[in-house]
């Protein structure tokens, strides 16, 4: 059977005045992706009639299925059910059971049910209704010629219930498949998507099989690797071929799988080591214990930490001598080090991060301009200090600089070896 | 002048396998909204170049004008330029002055260029390239036939300058309109979006003018007022009338306009009254640091704090007394005070925050459930400490309890008299 062809359309005004984003289309895009069907497209219109009619009808010269979500609640700017009796040239007819449905669910709450909600029972003649235990809009799945359309409420707690209980059970119905997709995430730190990209050269080839893609968040890259075809096995097979090619080329800078974030793989491998570890902020202000304390369970392992915003905090708290932060300034190597060293001591725990830095958009100078960050961790092999230069806006560069200290811990922490500016090694293990 | 019919159109293979909601056609129709331009439909399309030209065909058929995001990049699997191209029937050109700023912006940071770089500096020919101040895409704008072209990159960050900076200006002379559209947005903390919904009642029906939306964002509600039409000055009339309605019946939970944050009030209130505020966070692990610190200029009012996730850091750090710690517990209202009170001291501030709470999934139990949390507020004139029991997960949680305590913060300093639980009166300014 030839692959359908599918796209997504989603109506609502609120779509397109930029009040909210579509997620809904994003979430039926994954769950079709579970059952094997791939979305060519999606497309967001108005409350409008004539538009949606327009765009359902360029949608079904092209694709075998199209399904919609919203405008099937009960007020006058809701017109999708209007517009796919028209493109399918099957008048709304009325519904006594759904009318029924929908007055035994006010009755059930003592409201009287406003006359409004009467065209909820309306539908396409010959619909096949899909009933909803969320909410009061009943769904429906018509016939248009080859092509199937499918109606669900635009809540996204409605549309999720009816998406999962009579929607894909339809699906897969009409649209078996014995393709079989899989996919894998690796999650990397310390490697931009364009370096990524030249290293990986052909592997990232359009049209290639499996497919390589990647996608970049806060320097956090995914690499995605993804494989269909009818035999399970050789799918597999083919994915962990692709992953042993990736990893031989930029394993140093994998730090996971998945959906895993780097302040999960530090927890882990405090975990495995039974360290503990403790922060002294300062530019980051608190982020790098925010960060770790997203990780369950992180309190056998993070005491906690000291947010030095303040030259009065780094001294008192953390014993930063006064002569060094007047010789060299908040922002330096050897304030970085006293903050790792001092914080380490203060909670007695084994390892201990420190970062200072110029997060901007004030308070840059030539030599110290707004962007430098150093980053230091301690614990009892030593201290390890580093430079850095991150570009962007005060959130962007604060947020990579509390990433970047939680993946030089984990970079000490693992037996990586990672690039470093200044060609040194690094230690390879915590102690 | 007619008005010009606008689509939207991004791409990305991450938009249709329900890795990530489009919220750049969001963000953009948004925009467009602010200069009178009204977005008709969007659309999502693959990396794939033959998807792309096809959606883009029957745009400029239907369309003046297709704005477009994503594709931009180094990779091969960015591919929107080469779809331009063909669409338009100009193949792509080398931009020698472009490829001089990318080479450059990598030598600022003394990294090499990579070789896939280069395709970034190709464009349609005839394009306007519109240059880019942050990441590494230029974006560009080109004709074709009667129509408009805007390439924009991608990512959030890089698409939002360059839409700022060089797409609105250039649509505002290409497409000058006499419609006026203006629009105002109220912050609110501590109702939640349906007891608001009651609340303003009719405020709120569709079709209304101006028209009244809600939005919500943990916790944080913003309310969206808008209205148009052709005479300036009855809009803005109709506008402010409306807005006066509204805080009639919620002001007090108004905390700010358009896209203020929390943080932000908080930071405003400490430099009215000229005040310091420290933070000693348990269950937060550094978040309401992390939140006040992304203030520019914070660092005036905010010396620091203590990550008190260990019990050791509460007493040693912060002076809760051990005997406190075992009779109530580390979340109870006798910590939250002793926190607030310890920081306060300890920092020599103004002001004291203390948050204690059970996070989950684990901790819990029937007394103490998950969602516990407390927050003390101290300053020159007392403590106040209050109960929460906030619902979802454990990032959920932790996030409310940081808002919550710039919120406390926030309603003690300002005049605003905050709805109590226990209906009792709040301190109506700090000390």
């Amino acid at each position: 059977m030839m692959e359908p062809r599918i796209e997504i359309l989603s109506t609502g005004a609120e779509l397109l005045d930029g009040r909210t984003a579509d997620t809904n289309a994003a979430e039926i895009a994954a769950a079709l992706g579970g059952i094997g069907l791939r979305v060519a497209s999606t497309h967001a219109g108005g409350d409008d009639v004539d538009e949606i009619h327009a765009l359902l009808r360029d949608i079904l010269r092209r694709s075998s299925l199209c399904v919609c979500t919203g405008g099937l609640g009960p007020t006058r700017d809701d017109l999708t059910r209007e517009a796919v009796a028209r493109v399918c040239g099957r008048p709304l007819k009325l519904d006594e059971a759904s009318l029924r449905n929908i007055r035994d669910r006010f009755a059930k709450y003592n409201r009287p049910m406003p006359e409004s909600n009467n065209r909820q029972a309306m539908f396409p003649g010959g619909a096949e209704i899909l009933p909803t235990r969320v909410g009061t809009a009943p769904g429906f799945a018509v016939d248009s010629d080859e092509s199937l359309i499918v109606c669900m409420p635009g809540v996204p707690r409605e549309m999720r219930h009816m998406l999962r209980e009579s929607v894909l059970p339809l699906l897969r119905k009409r649209f078996p498949t014995s393709r079989c997709i899989r996919g894998k995430v690796l999650r990397l730190f310390g490697i931009s998507e364009s370096s990524l990209a030249d290293t990986l050269g052909e592997i990232m080839n359009p049209g290639r099989d499996p497919s390589v893609g990647t996608a970049a968040s806060h320097g956090v890259i995914s690499i995605i690797i993804r494989s269909h075809g009818k035999d399970a096995e050789r799918v597999e097979r083919a994915l962990a071929e692709t992953e042993t090619r990736i990893r031989a080329l930029v394993g140093k800078h994998v730090f996971g799988e998945g959906e895993m974030n780097l302040e999960e793989a530090v927890a882990q491998l405090l975990e495995e080591h039974d360290m503990t570890i403790a922060t002294a902020e300062s530019c980051t202000g608190g982020m790098v214990g925010a960060l770790l304390t997203n990780v369950p369970g992180i309190s056998r392992f993070y005491p906690g930490g000291v947010v030095c915003y303040g030259d009065e905090a780094k001294m008192e708290l953390l014993g930063v001598p006064r002569e060094t932060l007047q010789s060299k300034g908040a922002v330096s190597d050897e304030v970085a080090r006293a903050l790792a060293e001092g914080v380490r001591k203060r909670f007695r725990s084994d390892i201990g991060v420190g970062v200072t830095g110029i997060a901007g958009p004030a308070g840059g100078t030539r030599d110290k301009p707004v962007g430098l960050v150093y980053i230091a961790v301690a614990d009892g092999q030593g201290t390890e200090s580093r430079e850095f230069r991150f570009s962007g806006e005060r959130r962007a560069i604060r947020l990579r600089a509390a990433l970047t200290a939680l993946n030089m811990t984990r970079a000490r922490g693992s037996d990586a070896e990672e690039e470093r500016s200044d060609g040194k090694g690094l230690t390879p293990r915590f102690k």
